[in-house]
């Protein structure tokens, strides 16, 4: 057994550790990125045993002290971690006891790492939820512009990937701002649930020494500590609820990507995307690729892993604390660093998105977008809906047959199919005044567009002036 | 083509749709649990086109007592539901022009299917999580009050399902309770964005009608209408959000069924279940198998697929609708189905548990589960914790070897592992004194948990006044 | 408890079972599926006890005799399924013991409904595997047609939804294929591990019975007894294998209807869908969807739910049979029903695929898809291939530019770039002579396809010739 | 743009990749992991092109020899690699352009990154894949003799994890060895499809120059060429096929360590794991976790989760490669190492598994395992089976009263309940004579069982010798 290892748990054991066990079981390598968390919450932690007379004032300025000394030195990247170890707790102490002494041993009086490990993990998410936030809303902040800007541009809105009826550019980017207005909202209902304090459940029963848990709940920030120190221990809930909001938000943003994709491409030529989002061919001179959308679009399935992964993890565990829960840190360390990464690329690349203006709207001249609104004019004059569909679908048979869209025939062509259609149908046929007739909060013309914008800033600023 | 399909959107179309392709495309035989939900929408739709003025009063009069009517033959079951007809909503809308006659065409003024399923889903789904939110509540009171009746029953509590230290099952129940009441939470959250208007959207842009969204979301007691209509047709976050609620409440009942199974085994013995939650075997007499959690921990991997299969569904859709939408109401309804049963079954059964007290506090007195104790004990004599912590590693090696759990042994015997250890000692090494010192909020201590069964009790009896 | 419930395992249980829980634990609703295999079964069961002494012969004579009965009941739709029966198994055992008395009792010596049920599901499961075999046959048949009357049609080729090099229609159709070859493979490999009998496993330890499982085996075409009791019920690995394969089948419909999806858009026009497999909109008069790509498309999520649900289901499972385990059928039964559904739907619709020649040629005219050629043919001149590449990406940027392709240059516009080119080029930057020139196994060259499509034919007709 | 980057690529671009764009599409982090077998595929090539007379004997000796040295350097830890490269492909090959000059530039000809990377990633797997056949071999051996050994040692059979029959703990472990046995035919069968070879393939179409794909196949012991070029670098079956096969193992050794965690439990009591497989606890001094079994159970969820991931990935993907496929890599190399991992650990643990052989005896001997076995009794009496369970039920229903198991009551006890009982009754009832009766095919009698590890040692060595 390694000497470090028989420190902490040793006086019962009557062989070493298996040296492939040992690597195996160790959650160093990746855990040493909660360091920042686990000397903020060591800090927490003893403070909080001086103030209640478990250590002297003297213990905790050592403690304090010395911690502060080993959080430079990781920053300065001269600490060096051991396996042999285990995890970053281990380090961290064993270090502080090298450099302050016995004190060093009393900083784990009253708690666990079982507690430990969860108070780290809750105060390292919170602190990339605030990142992931800010670049959320920066995101949100460019497509509002980006809407507005582009209020009255006309493009063809799809259903089936099929022309349906005209919209404008504005108006579907404001469709991706509701997606991200939903997940914004959800980030910070996952929030609340995160900002609770573990710490003081020790193992698994609480502990035997008069700890008060809301003084290190208020020294770190926590709403509350959290009621029961069973579940303190072996909850992961917040990590499932974080991993869900990602996998909607990166479902979100692979309809995004795949619009862009497609908007890329030679056959629809809606937008340019600026050559610094992209990548060429080493074998094909003319490619220029949309990688940044087929990339975050491939990130979909690694963030929808990690869900599974943590449900399949805590499926039939008995409480309290299992072993299998050190599982939980590799998926949710890359749900954070993926979403955050996604949303910095597209909150960089969507306000340098260059809509094609006369390539979006010639298509949308096509495929009969207007029908719709040609069977809404025979409504007004009286047809019942369905008979109007009716003589719109004969109308649209025609124009297949004569390669001519519904703006492009003539009245008597268009008589051919209904008496009662006069001069004034030209205004409704137009894809300004189809779009500009659907007028109604929610629709896609130009000024309900604009106040969209507008809604959807204000609402964003509330969210910003909290953050 | 059958008749009924053509009079729907046939006009364009040059060929019947293929037999089987009309039966593999068709979803009546599942939506059609939505009929009360099209219906009530429908009237509301009716009632605010007459409001605007653009149905008569007579029309709408019309059509809102022929819905009724026809809401009445499918509760009678006496409705004959058409595959031809495609989905629920033709099937409706086609027995209501046949009530009514030409009138019921008029109906569809102003909106399409694809934001008339949207708002079906929404109020049918508003609908089953009232449903759900009262037989969650009555399996939270029904553990608060085990919990509060249990709270002196000592236990041994597990980490790595090793005994660890004893707790009270009052405690363990309650941190099944903490789990559902964030579910509870996260219900309630999910809730705000189910509740939320799609109908206006039409097909994807909105309407030329002058349509008045507000009003029909007053009509159906949404809190307000969706923002943009490309989104609000093709939006199914609300159903992944409820399904992600449902996965992670599942796996919280998982922990549960299998600590369930464990304890009505032959090994644990630590509980009862009453005959009428089991069954039995066809070949094997003697057995009394606890199928409730069983089936209930099976059901985890329904739920789950089914989140992962929603996520699916809607990865890279590019906007707005498309027919792979229709695959979103299996998989939700049968989560709705299993996450209600679940909770039913579980609702009646855990107030029915019946603890083995004796075999409880049997196997806590066994397994050293208070050497924690006897550590604390020494470092509050001014033993160093580490060394404690190897102190109570011998004695616990000595126990193992003649046997003897730590309360067994003499003082004699303890002084040889470390001098400073005297009468008093024994107060600690009691179950009893273990559970007692853990008096902290969050602690295991009988007087801590019956504190904790009142708040609770009290921050549930909130939320039952709110529903 | 009810009565029939009793006889099958009350002696030992005080109260009856619960209504709920009678009805949330039966699975006959979704199990009687099964009742052709269970008839089966038993009918070979009793066979074998007759031959090893355990039954007379006028015994296994009424047994059959009976279950042949019931099995023709079952079919005309006239047997009454019993709920407080529980299952498949005992509603036909019950049904037996009702038409000859005492004797049908003795059926079920020797086994237990632990192996009864795994057998029944291997039973079903091959039959389905024998049925999609047959439809994934002839898909794949219909492909392989297709393409080789498409060996010579012209059309882009992607990457990155760029337009890369010309391809041949046959050689995309080729590709596609190559994906359903493998599903094939992988559909047997699964078959092989499915024909395995558990019947003799009992309950789980075998039985003291003098069965002989090797005549049960035959009598039921599998290829041998499963080896190990425990093992045999308690294994759902065939479901998990099945579900896997479906898993990667429906991916692979997923992208072949993704593909179909963007050919019938207005923006690639490559294809027509005939009417019989589109459906259109009750609001858009002039659409026309295609639905069936779609659906399918969106199928892929119910298949990968389920093979996510059975993982999970099976997750950390303790041996033997656990009740967890009658949660298998339900997304069995989805799964096979989806593939066969799919393939159906797919075999149907490929060989009616109209490819729109001039379209597809004219795309592939665009785009500076015969770059590539260009730089290869610099490269046999003389040009390392990295400074030919960029000599291309100079004439394109030029004739971005001046909005011509490639061919469209002039000799000396194209010797601005590269005097080394000459009047030759011009064959290779023909789409002709772009695909004809990659002319090697697995190349898109006309010849190439024509012969990948024998070879394809003459391997998928080995394996009808096994069927 | 970084000059690096522009070699490659950048002829058509005007301005440089976005710094941050540089890092996020970049894959050299992960993929330097195939630099071995980049390099092999790169000298099969150019040993190829050689051949074919594209380069000539000395070009390839100066490539061939380049990257020798390449090898090396990256072996001593030397090579420097560049994010701006890209990737593994890139980076070697502008080091092979320092060393050997513009030779080095031709050795892309014929060959694009598209069928490079999937011909990397064939070898790469190739490879693990035999290194994880070997420790599975390995762990069925130990798995194999531990159950000859223990042939003969009696514990209680569960189900519904209930005492349900007594069975050998030898026959127990050769139930865990057949899922292996599966797993094993399982990866054999993913091999197969994972040795073809993609290269020639190059971007899409395959290449104008005049390769031979047979002899590069050869040269890489790859079994064929890939039959089609569009989905040879599209197609990433393999690696969803290796990640369904180590999800189905990772469900069969969470169940094994599902069972080895309740084993080493104080209420099982079945075995002891020795210390080097265990870990202690940093608080409770008595503690004693079997943390190998735990985080091999934890690991399930994340080998799910890439499988879900690379589905997702996959799903909806147009043909031919997309920038999404490069997230494959990430989750098959977690997911082979992970694989690997754990068959190592139990496969140095399973062999140091300690069976507590009294401690499963008592167990068999309580809750009347023998029940069935009475029941058969009777009905070899002449008593219908239906009966004799009653009989049986009744008896069990007194024993639970009295506190006696059956083999503890005295004949007439036995007697009351049916006067068939004679004094040959308690050979049956003993747990030997139990298990020695189920002495067929797949039962635990003791002699059966030793005949099935037999079989089972030499089915593993037919595949060892192939190996």
């Amino acid at each position: 057994m390694s000497q470090a290892t028989n420190q902490s748990w040793g006086g019962r054991f009557s062989e070493p550790t298996d040296a492939f066990v040992e690597r195996f079981t160790a959650s160093v390598s990746f855990d040493q990125r909660l360091a920042r968390q686990d000397i903020q919450g060591s800090i927490a932690h003893a403070t909080m045993l001086a103030r209640v007379g478990v250590l002297t004032d003297d213990e905790r300025d050592a403690i304090v002290g010395g911690l502060g000394e080993i959080r430079d030195e990781i920053e300065r990247g001269e600490f060096e971690w051991s396996v042999p170890l285990e995890d970053v707790h281990m380090n961290i102490e064993a270090r502080l006891t090298d450099k302050i002494g016995i004190t060093g041993k009393k900083l784990h009086t009253g708690r666990s790492r079982n507690d430990q490990v969860a108070t780290d993990i809750r105060l390292f998410l919170r602190d990339e939820i605030d990142v992931i936030e800010v670049e959320l809303a920066r995101l949100r902040d460019g497509m509002i512009e980006l809407a507005d800007r582009e209020a009255d541009t006309i493009m063809p809105g799809f259903t089936h990937l099929q022309t349906a009826q005209p919209v404008t550019f504005g108006h579907h980017l404001l469709a991706w701002q509701e997606m991200l207005a939903r997940d914004h909202e959800r980030l910070l209902d996952c929030r609340k649930r995160v900002n609770v304090l573990p710490l003081g459940a020790a193992a698994l029963a609480g502990t035997t020494y008069p700890i008060d848990r809301h003084v290190t709940a208020e020294l770190l920030g926590f709403e509350r500590p959290a009621e029961n120190s069973l579940d303190a221990v072996s909850d992961r809930d917040f990590a499932i609820e974080f991993t869900s909001f990602a996998s909607i938000l990166l479902m979100h943003l692979s309809r995004m990507s795949e619009e862009l994709v497609l908007w890329t491409s030679a056959q629809f030529d809606f937008i340019d995307l600026p050559d610094r989002f992209c990548t060429g061919s080493s074998i094909m001179p003319q490619k220029k690729n949309p990688d940044v959308p087929e990339l975050v679009r491939g990130k979909t399935g690694r963030v929808y892993g990690h869900l599974m992964g943590l449900l399949t993890l805590m499926k039939s565990q008995p409480l309290a604390y299992n072993k299998d829960n050190q599982e939980d840190k590799e998926p949710l360390f890359d749900a954070i660093d993926t979403v955050r990464d996604c949303l910095k690329a597209f909150a960089d690349m969507v306000p340098a998105i260059e809509p094609k203006k006369a390539s979006m709207y010639e298509a949308a001249r096509r495929g009969f977008s207007t029908a719709t609104d040609l069977a809404d004019y025979l409504v007004r004059k009286g047809v019942a809906f369905r008979d109007a569909h009716e003589i719109v679908g004969q109308s649209v048979a025609f124009g297949l047959r004569e390669k001519k869209d519904l703006s492009e025939m003539t009245l008597d062509e268009l008589k051919q199919f209904s008496s009662i259609i006069e001069q004034d149908v030209f205004e409704v046929l137009t894809l300004e005044g189809s779009v500009a007739a659907r007028n109604h909060i929610g629709g896609t013309a130009p000024d309900q567009v604009r106040a969209a914008a507008q809604r959807a800033r204000e609402a964003l600023n509330v969210l910003k002036e909290a953050m």
